[in-house]
C-alpha cells in the first residue's frame, strides 16, 4: 500500500495507544484494553488492514450495542482428557481467541497435543494472529472459526454456509510460516479494500446478482455470493470446519448465528501440538528449511511471480510498518481519533 | 457411471475375491490379504474407482519392484502424550492406514484426542477409506498424507508441491459425513477417469505446456501442472500439510519423494478426537442433523444443482454398486483376471 495524499503513516505505537484509550471508555480494564488495542495494532502492522484499523469503528460499535461484553471473560464448561470446552461469555473476541490459544498451548505442554473448543465467543477479526502467537512459542498450530451465514453451498444461490477461516501455523525459525484460509476465494474484508481502493480482483471473486461469475468486488458484497475456494471444494471444507467448531465447542452453528451484522455467539476450535517432545525434534528445523528452499528453487512462471511461503510477507510488510508507520486513510484515521 | 458395452458388472465379493487370490500369491499373509483387498473393494464399491480397481494394477507392481513391502509392518518409533510416530517400514499403504487410524482412535480413547504421525509409508489409495472407518466408530477424523511433487507453486511452471489429500470426517448417524479434498482441483486419479472416458473437466483444471488454462485433462496429465484448489490458497494449505506430515512423523517430505512412479516412503498424519465424552454430546446428532436441513433448504441456482454434504452421494454409489456389481472396463477386469 503506497502512501498517497489521502493516506498518512501512523506510527504502530500512536495507534495502540488511540485504541487503549477508546478501549478504556468502553469500560475495559487496563489489562484487556492494552491487549485488544494491541491485536488490532499488531493486524494493521502486518498488513490485514481490513481486520485491524479498518474493523476498528465496527468493534467499538457491536461494543455500544451489547453484542461484545467488554467484561466477558471465558469459563471452563468441562475437560475430559488433552480436551477443554469453554464459553468465551460473548467476551471480545480476539481477547477470547488469545487466552483460548494460550489454554490449548498449556494442555498440549502436558500432553502433546491440545484440543480447545470455545462457544459462544465473539469475531477474533484475524485468525492468523493466533497462529503466530503459538508458533512463535515453539508449537504447531491449528484453530478455525466458524462465522455467520455469507457464503452459498456449492450450486446454491443464498448464503448458508460461512467463509470459516482455517489457520495452520508453524514454528520457523523465531517467526512462523503461517496459513490463513478463509473458505471464500476473497475475504469480505480484502473485497472491501478492492473496492474502497476502486479496484477490480485479480480473478472472479463470485457471482453477482445475475448469477455471473465477476470480478467487481462491489457486485459481490451486494449478492453476498462469494466465490468457494475451489468450487465445491472451499464450500465442502466450510461445512465440515461448521460442523467441527459445532461438535467441538458445544455452541452455535453458522445456522444459528442469523446476524452478520453483529456476528455473535459463534464457535472457534484451538488445537496445539508439541513439538519438543517429537523424536525428531533436532531435526525440524532443518526440515522445515529444506522444504522451503526447494520451494524458492521453483522455475516462475513469469518475471512477475514471487514464490513465496505463507506468512513471508507478514514480516517484510511489519518491518516497512514499523519503520514507516502504519498506513490509513486520512478521513478514516480523524474517525478513529474522535471515537 | 453407466454400464456400457464395454463395462461390465462385478459383483463386490467376486471383485474382492479376485484381488485375495492375486495377493496371497505375492506374499500377504491370509488376514492381511483379505484386508487388502477389501479396501481396494470398498474403494470401487464407493466410487472411487481410479484408487479402486484401476489402481489395483500399479498396486501390483510397485509391489513386484520391491517399493512395496507385503510384510512390511509399523513399528512404534516413540510415544509422547497422546502422540505416536510409527515407522510404516514400506508395508503396503491401505494396511498401514487403517493401523494408524484405528491407534489414532485407541490413544484418543484414553486421552480425548490422540494424534498417530505414520512415516516411511506408501500411498493409501483413497483417504476418505478411513475417515469412514473412524466416523462410524463414532470419532472426530482429520487425516493427511503427503505426495510425490506433483502441482507446481503458485506462480511457478515445476511441480514442487503435493496435492496432499486432506480428510475430515463426522459421524452422522450409522454413517458418516466426509470430506476428502485433494489440493489439486482435480485429482490425478480424477483427471485420468475423465481422459479415459474422453471427456473434457466441468472446469479449467491446470496449465497446458503452453501456460494456458485448460479442461482438457490429458494436457494436463502431460504438463504435470494440475490447478491448486482455489489458486494460492490450495498450493499454500498443500505446502503446510507437507511441513506438518514431515514434522510430526519424522519422515520424508514431498521434496524428498523423488520418484512419482513410485512415491514410496510417503508421510501421513492421523488425528482422532472421541466426542462421546464432550458436555454437550447428548445433542451432537441433533445439532448436525440441524446443519445438513439448514444446508437442503438452499435454493438451487437451476434446475440441475443438488446440494449435498460431503460423503452424501457415496452412500447411493454404494447402494446402486451393490445391488447391480461394481462397474469396469471389460478389458480392464480380464487384464486383473490374468494377473
Amino acid at each position: 500500500m503506497d502512501t498517497t495524499e489521502k493516506q498518512i503513516r501512523i506510527p504502530s505505537d500512536q495507534m495502540k495507544a488511540e485504541f487503549f484509550r477508546i478501549l478504556l471508555r468502553l469500560g475495559f480494564t487496563t489489562e484487556r484494553a492494552y491487549k485488544c488495542a494491541e491485536i488490532f495494532t499488531i493486524n494493521s502492522l502486518e498488513g490485514v488492514y481490513s481486520h485491524g484499523v479498518y474493523r476498528f469503528p465496527r468493534f467499538i460499535k457491536n461494543i455500544r450495542e451489547g453484542y461484545i461484553k467488554p467484561d466477558g471473560v471465558p469459563s471452563l464448561v468441562h475437560r475430559t482428557g488433552a480436551i477443554e470446552q469453554w464459553n468465551g461469555n460473548l467476551g471480545p473476541g480476539p481477547l477470547n481467541a488469545i487466552f483460548a490459544t494460550d489454554r490449548a498451548l498449556e494442555v498440549a505442554t502436558g500432553n502433546g497435543i491440545g484440543l480447545v473448543g470455545l462457544a459462544n465467543t465473539n469475531h477474533w477479526m484475524r485468525g492468523g494472529t493466533y497462529g503466530w502467537q503459538a508458533a512463535r512459542k515453539g508449537y504447531v498450530f491449528i484453530c478455525w472459526t466458524n462465522t455467520c451465514p455469507n457464503m452459498p453451498a456449492w450450486g446454491a444461490k443464498d448464503p448458508r454456509l460461512g467463509n470459516n477461516p482455517f489457520i495452520i501455523a508453524v514454528p520457523y525459525h523465531d517467526e512462523a510460516i503461517v496459513l490463513d484460509f478463509a473458505m471464500s476465494q476473497f475475504s469480505y474484508g480484502k473485497m472491501e479494500s478492492f473496492r474502497n481502493e476502486g479496484k477490480k480482483l485479480p480473478y472472479p471473486g463470485g457471482f453477482n446478482t445475475q448469477n455471473q461469475l465477476t470480478d467487481d468486488p462491489g457486485e459481490i458484497l451486494e449478492s453476498w455470493r462469494p466465490l468457494p475456494a475451489g468450487y465445491w471444494k472451499g464450500a465442502s471444507l466450510s461445512l465440515l470446519l461448521d460442523i467441527l467448531a459445532t461438535v467441538l465447542s458445544g455452541g452455535l452453528s453458522t445456522h444459528n448465528i442469523s446476524s452478520c451484522a453483529s456476528e455473535s455467539g459463534i464457535s472457534q476450535v484451538f488445537i496445539a501440538i508439541q513439538i519438543k517432545n517429537l523424536h525428531n525434534f533436532p531435526g525440524i528445523e532443518k526440515s522445515v528449511d529444506q522444504i522451503v528452499a526447494d520451494l524458492r528453487k521453483s522455475i516462475p512462471e513469469n518475471e512477475e511471480s514471487k514464490i513465496r511461503y505463507p506468512g513471508e510477507n507478514v514480516i517484510e510488510i511489519r518491518n516497512e510498518n514499523l519503520k514507516n508507520g502504519i498506513p490509513v486513510d486520512r478521513d478514516f484515521w480523524e474517525k478513529i481519533a474522535s471515537l
